[in-house]
C-alpha cells in the first residue's frame, strides 16, 4: 500500500512523496522506510527530526520542528484515531485462527454449536450450552454446564466460566479469567463459626465487553451480577456478588468492586482502586487510581485519595499537611514574644 | 412447600395463610407470588409495601408498615439466618454435578481414589496422591505428585495445587486458584545478582477451609504454610510462604499477607489491606480494607487507615488534618493583633 | 554426610562433634539431632539454648548465649549464604521429574522441540513454536503459535502464553501466570465509546527470570514488553503493555505497573505497589510496600507513603499530622492570654 493509498483511507491530505510503499506501523523512534508512524502526542514532536520512518500521521495545523523533505506528511483531523485505524489494517489477518473444533475437546450433551465456531484442544463445554455463531473458544477452556455465549464472542485460554452464566456477542475473555465462581457470602454464628451462603445467582456480560486477564466475576447470590455492555475490564480485576457495571466504563487492573455495588455509566475507575459495597455510584464518575471508596457518589467529576475525597480536597488536604513544620514557627515566635512582654 | 411447612422448618410463628405454595427464594424487590423473601436489615423494610412476594420472612418484634393482608408473615428469631436456611434449602439439587472418574483424566501411579468420587475431563492427578471419600475434582485441574485431599471437598477448574500439599475435609477451592507454589525467595549477593532459595515445605489447607478464585498460596520454604479450620478467603488473595492464618479467620478480596506473618483465630482482614512479613497478629482483630499493618497488633479491636492505626486515631488524624486551615487563620489574627502591640 | 563434611563444604571452622551424621536441613525451632539448622538473624540467637539440632550454622563471632557442649557449631563467613546452600544440597532431588513428552499433549506443526524437555499432559503446544534443550512444560500449558521458550526452563502448570512471545533460558514461571494477553487500549470516541486499539507487538522475558503465580504480563500494542535479564517477580503482578522491568530488578506481590513505565535495574518494588504509566524510575531504587508512584523518579533512594515521597518526607509529614492537636492547645493559650490582655 502506497502513501496515496492511505491518505485516502484515511481522508487526509497528502504532502510529499505518493508513492513510498508501506508494509507497517511503526513506533516513532523505531521506524523504517517502509513503515508508517504517527504524532498526536506533542511530546513526540521531538523524533520528526530523527525518524527514519517513511511516512508519518499528523494534525491538520502540525508544524515540523524542522524541514525533512525525505518525509511525506498525511495530514488528518485526528491523528489517534488513524494510527488505530492504520493499526487495525496492517494487524488484520497477522495472526489467522484456524477455525474448527478439536477433536479432544468435550462438547456436552445437548449443548448446540453455531457456524464457523473454533474450539480448541482439551476445552471442556459442558451440557446444554449454546455457542453462538463464529465464536472462539480457545484451549483447556472450561465451559460448564448451561451456559450461554453469543456470536463473534473470543473466549481464550484457560478461562473457566461456571454453570448458568451468559456471555453475549463481541466479548472478549482474557486468559486465565474466572466468571460465575461463588460469591464470598458467609453467615456468622454466635460462637464466630461460619455457614456458606449459597450462591444461587448468574452472572451476565452483555455484548462488546472485553475483559482482562486473571479477573474474577462472582456469580450473584440470588439474581445476576451484570457487566453492562461496552464496558472494558483490564487484568486481576475482582468483581463481588451481584455488582452491576455500567454501559461504556472502564476500570483499570487491579480494582475490586465489592458486593451489591453499582457503577453507572461511562465511568473510569483506576487502577488497583477499592469500592466498598452496597455503594452507587452515578454515571459519568472517574476514580483516580488507589482510591478507595467508601461512600455512594451522586455527582459527576473526579474524585481522588485515600477515601476518595473530590480531587480539590484531596490536594488541599496535602497541602496543608506541608504547612504544619512554619505554623510551629510561627507559634514559637508568638510565644516567645508573649513571654517577652511578661 | 407450603407456607406452614416452612413456618415448621424454621421454628417459626405463621401470620397469614398457611397455604401458600411456596417454589423458590426470591429479592423482596422482585419476589412473586410463589416466592418466599426476607426482611433483617430495616433498610429493606420500605420495599414491604409492594413486594409481591407469597410470604416474608420477619423477626418476631417485625412492625408491618401497613397493612397487607395478601402477604403472609413468618416471625422467627433470626431472619437471616432463616434466609440461610431457606437458599440452601431450594438450591440443594439445583446444579447436581454427575459423578464419575473421566476417562479422559491421568491418575498418576498409587494415586488412592475414595468412593464417590468425582474426577473432571483433562485432569491430572499425580504419583502417590490421596482423593478422600465424596470429593470432586473438577475438569482441568492440575495435581502434583503426593498430594492428599480429604473427603467430601471440592476443588475446581484450573486450579493447581503443586506436589506434596495437604487439603483437608470438605474444603472448597474455586477456580484459578494455585497452592504450593514456590515461595519468594532470594538471597542478593554482593553484586546485587539473585540466587533462588529452594522452597522445600509445603501448604496444608485444614478442614472448612473455602479459598475463592485466583488466589495464590505460597509453599513454605521449610515447613508449612497453613490456613487452619474454618478459615475463609475471597478471589486474588495472596498468601506467602510460611505464613499461618487462624481458625475462622475471614480474609476479604486482593488482600496479602507477606512471609511468615502468622494471623489469630476469628480475625477479619478488608479486602485490598496488605500485611507486612515476620508479624504477629492476635485472635479477634478487624483490619478495614485497603489498610496495611506494618507492625504485630498484639490488643483485639479495629484498626484502620495507613499503617494501621486503631480506628479512632485514623478518624483523628483525618479530622486533625481539616483543622489546618483555621488555624491558619487564627495564627495570623494573633500576629496582626501582636504587631499592632509594638 | 556428616558436621566435617559440611563444613568443609561451606568452607567454614567446625567446633564440636566432626561425625554427627546430618539428613536434612530444619527451623531451628523445630530441628532434630539429625538436622542442621543456622543463626543470621539475632533475633533467633534465643532458640540456641533449646533447639534439638545436632548443628548450628553460626557467623565467625558467634558467642553461644550458653554452653551447649552437645551441639556442633559451624562458624562460616555468611551463615545465610550458607542456609542456602545446605537447602540447595538437601532439595536437589527431592522431587524429580520423569522427563519426556507425554502421548496426551498437542504439538503444533513444524514446532521443534529440543532434547531432553518434558511436555506435560494436556500441554499445547502451537505452531512453529520453539523450546530448548531441558525444558520442562508441565501440564494443562497453553502455548501460542510462534513462542520461543529457551534452555532449562521451567513453565508450570496452567500457564497460558500468547503468540510470538519470547522466553530465554533458565527461567521459571509459576502456575496460572498469563503472558502475552492484549494490552488493555481503547480509543474513546466523542459520544464515549471505545474502539480496541490492536495489541501487535509481544512479550519478551530474559535469561534467568523467575514469575510467580497468577501474573499478567500484557504484549505490547507495539514492539515489546520486557522483563529483564535477573529479574524476579513475586505472585499476582500486572505488568501492562510496553513496560520494561530492569536487570536484577525485584517486584513483590500485587505490585502494578501501568503502561510505557521503564523501571531500572536493581530496584525494589513493594507489595500492592503501583506506578503509572509512562513514567521512567531510575536504577537503585526502592519504592515501599503499597506505595503510588505518580512521577518519574531519577535519585537512587527509598521511596514511601502515598504518592511516593522519599521516605524521610513520609515520616516528616506523618509527625506533623500528629502534633496538630498540641498545636491547636498552644493557640487556645496565647488567645486567652491575649484576650485578658485587651
Amino acid at each position: 500500500m502506497n502513501t496515496k493509498q492511505i491518505a485516502e483511507m484515511l481522508d487526509g491530505v497528502l504532502a510529499g512523496n505518493p508513492d513510498t510503499e508501506i508494509r507497517r506501523f511503526a513506533e516513532i523512534q523505531h521506524a523504517a522506510g517502509d513503515e508508517i508512524t504517527f504524532i498526536s502526542n506533542p511530546a513526540y514532536t521531538k523524533y520528526f527530526e530523527t525518524t527514519n520512518a517513511g511516512a508519518v500521521i499528523v494534525s491538520q495545523n502540525f508544524k515540523p520542528p524542522s524541514k525533512r523533505q525525505d518525509i511525506t506528511l498525511i495530514k488528518v483531523e485526528d491523528p489517534y484515531m488513524c494510527f488505530v485505524t492504520m493499526l487495525e489494517f496492517f494487524s488484520k489477518d497477522s495472526h489467522p485462527i484456524e477455525k474448527g473444533i478439536s477433536d479432544r475437546c468435550v462438547i456436552g450433551k445437548d449443548a448446540v454449536i453455531g457456524k464457523d465456531v473454533h474450539i480448541g484442544d482439551f476445552t471442556v463445554i459442558g451440557k446444554d450450552c449454546l455457542v453462538g455463531d463464529s465464536s472462539v473458544i480457545m484451549d483447556n477452556v472450561t465451559i460448564g454446564d448451561g451456559v450461554v455465549i453469543g456470536k463473534n464472542s473470543v473466549v481464550n485460554s484457560s478461562v473457566v466460566i461456571y454453570h448458568g452464566c451468559r456471555i453475549g456477542d463481541n466479548v472478549i475473555i482474557h486468559s486465565g479469567t474466572v466468571i460465575g465462581s461463588d460469591g464470598f457470602g458467609f453467615a456468622r454464628s454466635k460462637e464466630g463459626k461460619y455457614r456458606k451462603i449459597p450462591q444461587t445467582g448468574i452472572v451476565v456480560i452483555e455484548d462488546d465487553v472485553e475483559i482482562g486477564s486473571n479477573c474474577c466475576i462472582d456469580r450473584a447470590t440470588i439474581g445476576e451480577t451484570k457487566i453492562c455492555r461496552g464496558a472494558k475490564l483490564d487484568n486481576q480485576i475482582q468483581i463481588a456478588h451481584n455488582v452491576e457495571i455500567g454501559e461504556d466504563t472502564v476500570i483499570v487492573s487491579q480494582a475490586g468492586i465489592a458486593g451489591s455495588t453499582k457503577i453507572g455509566k461511562r465511568c473510569m475507575i483506576g487502577g488497583q482502586a477499592g469500592i466498598v459495597g452496597h455503594l452507587t455510584i452515578c454515571d459519568d464518575v472517574i476514580i483516580g487510581a488507589s482510591v478507595g471508596v467508601t461512600k455512594s457518589i451522586d455527582k459527576p467529576g473526579t474524585y481522588m485519595g485515600y477515601r476518595s475525597k473530590p480531587f480539590k480536597d484531596a490536594l488541599k488536604d496535602e497541602a496543608s499537611v506541608k504547612e504544619i513544620p512554619s505554623i510551629k514557627e510561627r507559634i514559637k515566635l508568638i510565644e516567645s514574644i508573649i513571654n517577652k512582654g511578661k
